[in-house]
């Protein structure tokens, strides 16, 4: 089957009436389909009111056992299932998964070598049984960002690595693409301009822009996993805003698709 | 199939070693298994420690917006997810659930009369039909006290409510057995003594019971729920201790099972 993965962040969650757009979106979109979820901002406020400061170090959240237990209240508890109950209002059978339900993504907790990231997980297995038997019956999985190590322990893991994990998993058997909603409206060349969108890249293309500086830092690791999970079967992948989705499900030209071969875009 | 459901409170949840003592029994339990669990008192620690209050009326939670939020964090999030990870880590394939999950449990808010219980659902629909494949894959549903109504509002409910429901509707096409864990070790003859076990309560047994004020006050409403579970085709129902679990699935005698008919136990 065709499989569409769409994995939305912060600058969605964290907004009810953006979010609310997003699901309506989301309802529309056509096929099976599959949502990942972070929540980050959220569990960031969530526990600083509970006064848990967050502890960052290159980006990544340290998680120590409180800290774990707010990413867990509030992306697999208050997130995942507003975001479930919220799709059923809108006529999706959705149902809510962590990695550890039915055993979906099995992680080893990050071993400390400089940095002791605590209760973080980087996925070793993912087995996608339960979410096709899931999408067979026309139910669709929201699953968030938090693993399991299948020996009683929960681990908080990034939501773009499940996303990823996921689609390549996936693209063994089906036809998978991967739809990552950030906070622009794709890769842009100049980045204070947001309709400087460049609409498709491929590996020749994506070595000239790094060559001459015109994708540089951040931007970087977000390509590089994009063509990982290309090599790795997937069929495409797209970045771009969340209110673009639709239009990039009818293949019009609405962010960047990244894919592995020139001309072979949908 | 033979379905065993399993219902745990605040008694096993809230105390570490006593929840792992129910995981570990749980997961010998034989058979097809379903757990049900709330997590008021968790629930109540945590609301107060972000200054949320409690409201009861009549032994039941009113449930406004931030009480909502805080049990859908702490049933849904927290606990359910704990439970999941622990009971794979048992190699028991479980996966966690609340009602608007798969649409499994749809619920009218209560309607407003005398008193206001903010978002509590009743219970007016439940489908069975992925809770069967679930089991039919040998995964095992753990169900929290969270229900919806369908139009993308999560609602509390009351976790022996939910147990029954999933019970009397399991019992349209498998044989059922209802297992009750709560804080004595089954329908007391004396209170006060935990060793004045009733063993065994039908119809008749009820009656005289009540009649002689053996039992009374809150055992009641608990009972009838029992009777009425029974009238709608569920096997058996069992009261009784989390860590005597194991002997009743041997039908050893360890608590109150409530049937309809007299010598029919097992």
């Amino acid at each position: 089957m065709n499989i569409s993965i769409i994995k939305i962040g912060g600058n969605v969650i964290d907004f009810p009436a953006k979010l609310e757009e997003f699901l309506f979106l989301f309802s529309r979109f056509p096929g099976k389909k599959i949502l990942v979820h972070g929540g980050g901002i959220m569990a960031t406020k969530f526990g600083e009111s509970l006064g848990v400061m967050p502890e960052m170090v290159d980006g990544r959240r340290i998680t120590d056992k409180e800290t774990l237990d707010i990413v867990t209240m509030v992306y697999a508890g208050l997130i995942n299932k507003q975001v479930v109950a919220k799709l059923q209002g809108l006529k999706q059978n959705a149902i809510g998964m962590t990695g550890a339900d039915g055993n979906l993504i099995r992680s080893d907790k990050r071993p400390v070598k400089t940095i002791d990231y605590g209760f973080v997980g980087d996925i070793k297995e993912v087995n996608v049984d339960l979410i096709q038997m899931l999408l067979d019956k026309d139910i669709i999985p929201v699953v968030c960002a938090i693993t399991h190590d299948k020996k009683g322990q929960l681990l908080n893991t990034n939501a773009d690595s499940i996303a990823s994990e996921l689609a390549t998993n996936l693209s063994k058997n089906h036809k998978v693409n991967l739809y990552y909603c950030f906070n622009k409206s794709g890769v842009l060349i100049d980045e204070h301009n947001d309709n400087s969108i460049i609409p498709m890249i491929n590996e020749e293309i994506y070595a000239e822009l790094k060559k001459e500086n015109v994708i540089h830092s951040g931007m970087i690791p977000k390509l590089d996993n994009a063509f990982a999970a290309l090599n790795k079967g997937v069929n495409f992948v797209w970045i771009g805003k969340a209110e673009n989705l639709l239009l990039a499900a009818k293949g019009k030209l609405s962010g960047t698709t990244i894919e592995k071969h020139r001309y072979d875009l949908y």
